[in-house]
């Protein structure tokens, strides 16, 4: 009996409808969400939180239901997105009324948000292949960041006198340079330098040189890295035949 | 004899010199637009006015010599570009003559502007490409949507004490992380949230970083995708030859 | 004996020492254009004055020689840069002292600087490659400016009475449009018309969709085509060779 | 014996945790670096000056190791990245005393971030095939610097009279239009010059056009040059299996 109830919720989770509700849910919530974040009338605050209620009931009910109705229950958390959708509904369940913690159940609700990755499946696919091209990436952001420390160590030294608020440490330092990168009125923080040091626009002007440098050819690699993958994927299909014809040649001679 | 009405018409349509006519028409009527949005002497506005009823009344003779052109009625709607061709003639029929909805007409004028696509061949196929492209671009979208509301819903939350001008709801926080996305005087809202909370410069960094980064992996996915669809073709040729050939072989041996 | 003497011209224009001196009397000329920018000791100006004649005469002998050591004097203007050099150092030889023009002859002297693109052969092929790629882009920049045309329309009709400063006139509102499509204080042009017109956001960020969308397109779409005619070539032999494979196997059968 | 001893020193220097503990030792002088830049009590000083020293032991000891773990002694400055990291060694162990020159110690110990660039393989990696990439570019960025050379000309002959700042000579103006080309407050520069001359906005337009055009295309020409190399190297497989095909049909008929 116990095996068809299983049966019975596999077909149910697996369901269209089914799945199409978890979305309508999940994009629901997030508008309670955004909702929260305008001026409310307090006479709705109840209705509001009956709502966050029913919400996360029903995401509780939603991953129990998935979970029963996986036969191996460990392969369950073997998917990454399970153990994700578990912790988010996990959390939630934690009551904090507290006044003090508010602010952090609050912000801990808006991950539901996230969940939305989870249930389409378009979108899991996606964040996989981003995940994916992150270490290719890992290098590149070293080096950047290498670049980063030796500028702000010069800045530091150099323009801490100038204007500490921009100069003051390492840290602020690497911040000043981040702004300068993104061109964010780069030339107000260059301008007020050069009246001290008139050749600091060298000093500029080579770091976002050296950082275009690095960023474009990062950017080439990994568009060539990704092709000669998929290229040679399709080219090993070309040369296994071209082997078969050799040998058939072989046997005819 | 309709026949031969409809022969007549045909080859009137698609001759060289009536097609370079209307698009000459279309670029004219564009100028029309483009004059009344400066000052004019009052008394050349009666000679706009006349102007633009030619226009129209070209507009709509135009429509109806390439509808009574092509043989079958319903596969002229079936072209996407005569159906727009048609609505905007015929909404420029429409008399709108109170001022209340002068500004209405004059903004629906402008849309001719847009029949130049139709009338140029090569700005249609370039158009028909670009709507091509667009659902390879939405899933990215979407992810990137679920990005800007998970931040603007933390912005908001924590950042609305301190500036509810651009952090008041969960609207126009989206609109000032696109703002800080756009790096358009960024740091002054950085350094404003910063005074409160000092370490918010992770939460502005790594918005950017988050969304460089899948904008950049979307980038990178689309001319991807594309080379390899047309790879795929050239490739199919190669294999198809192989395929004959290890066929010979086999009725050789 | 005039034989005689055209080709010891063209073994001197053909000379690696003479190219050499050509293009450092180039740069030396350039560096003059650069010198008069500064304010210059006035006793020094005549220096300056004899130098740039100096200049201007070798410039004119120096094409004079290359003019004669072309045995077909047609073919000498067949080339483009042959052109360029001679319209520019033609116009250099026109004598304007008045003081009125004085501006215009500096300006003029100016363009001597692109005769180093003539004079170097990877700049050449590099410029001669750019002009190649101008074609492939015409449609999508008239694209681009029936999107800017439409916009600026919109923006004029609507936003003229909030800042006719920046939307005066379809002209300035199309200037104004490229300020906010390069991100330069496009907040502050929104900011200010969504005070009157609370959802005029759609239109700006509509617009930086549109132009963002088409730009990208166009990029990857270059870089396809590009990719392809280079592929298409190296395929090519691939399938000769096949052909010529099939035909033998077609003998042997 | 002294065989021996060197057969131990390679065993050591390419000991895997050996390796381990002197990138440890770089990212420890590297934070030492950092914590400089910040206001550290008095008492702390010697501690951070012991340190250094202690840094500075360590890294003469290991690149002396290295160095005798070498056969060949010439060799080892065969290799860049060796000369590199006994050029900065060396550097620092020059005493310098003098509070004049304290300054420039400090900015000289700064490069020892960058020994982690030759102690990771990979970023050594990375490194090596940015310098390969550099050549490609060098034409495209003479032809860029001709481009802003001649822009920044005809802006100080023009522009001098309106804003000595922004144009005054030749130099000034080139930094200024890097300005304009990051779009940093260009429109600033734009409005100021164009109420003196209105049609001024054809001068940044076509400037910014010209350099997107060009840093476009070179960027285009780059990742196809990579992928043709790349491609080349697939194809002559494929060659060199059709070629050996065409052979064997030969000899069979």
């Amino acid at each position: 009996m116990l095996k068809t109830l299983q049966e019975k919720l596999q077909k149910l989770s697996s369901n269209k409808a089914f799945e199409m509700s978890v979305i309508f849910v999940i994009i629901f919530s997030s508008l309670l969400i955004g909702v929260k974040t305008y001026d409310i009338n307090p006479s709705y605050l109840l209705i509001l939180e009956a709502l966050d209620i029913a919400v996360t009931l029903f995401f509780l009910i939603e991953i129990l239901l998935r979970f029963f109705a996986t036969q191996n229950k460990k392969r369950f958390f073997h998917n990454a997105w399970n153990v994700f959708d578990t912790v988010i509904v996990t959390i939630s369940l934690i009551p904090i009324d507290q006044s003090e913690y508010a602010l952090l159940a609050r912000l801990i609700r808006i991950f539901r948000v996230l969940r939305l990755v989870s249930a389409i499946p378009e979108l899991r696919l996606l964040v996989n292949a981003l995940i994916k091209a992150l270490p290719s990436m890992g290098y590149v952001l070293l080096l950047m960041f290498i670049l980063f420390y030796i500028y702000a160590a010069v800045g530091s030294f150099l323009f801490e006198s100038i204007n500490p608020v921009l100069w003051g440490d390492i840290a602020i330092s690497m911040l000043t340079l981040f702004r300068v990168v993104t061109f964010e009125d780069w030339t107000d923080v260059m301008y007020e330098t050069m009246t001290i040091h008139p050749w600091s626009w060298a000093y500029y002007l080579s770091f976002i040189f050296f950082n275009a440098f690095v960023f474009l050819n990062m950017m080439i690699g990994i568009v060539i890295d990704k092709m000669q993958q998929e290229h040679d994927s399709d080219d090993d299909g070309v040369v296994q035949r071209l082997e078969r014809i050799e040998k058939k040649l072989d046997k005819l001679s």
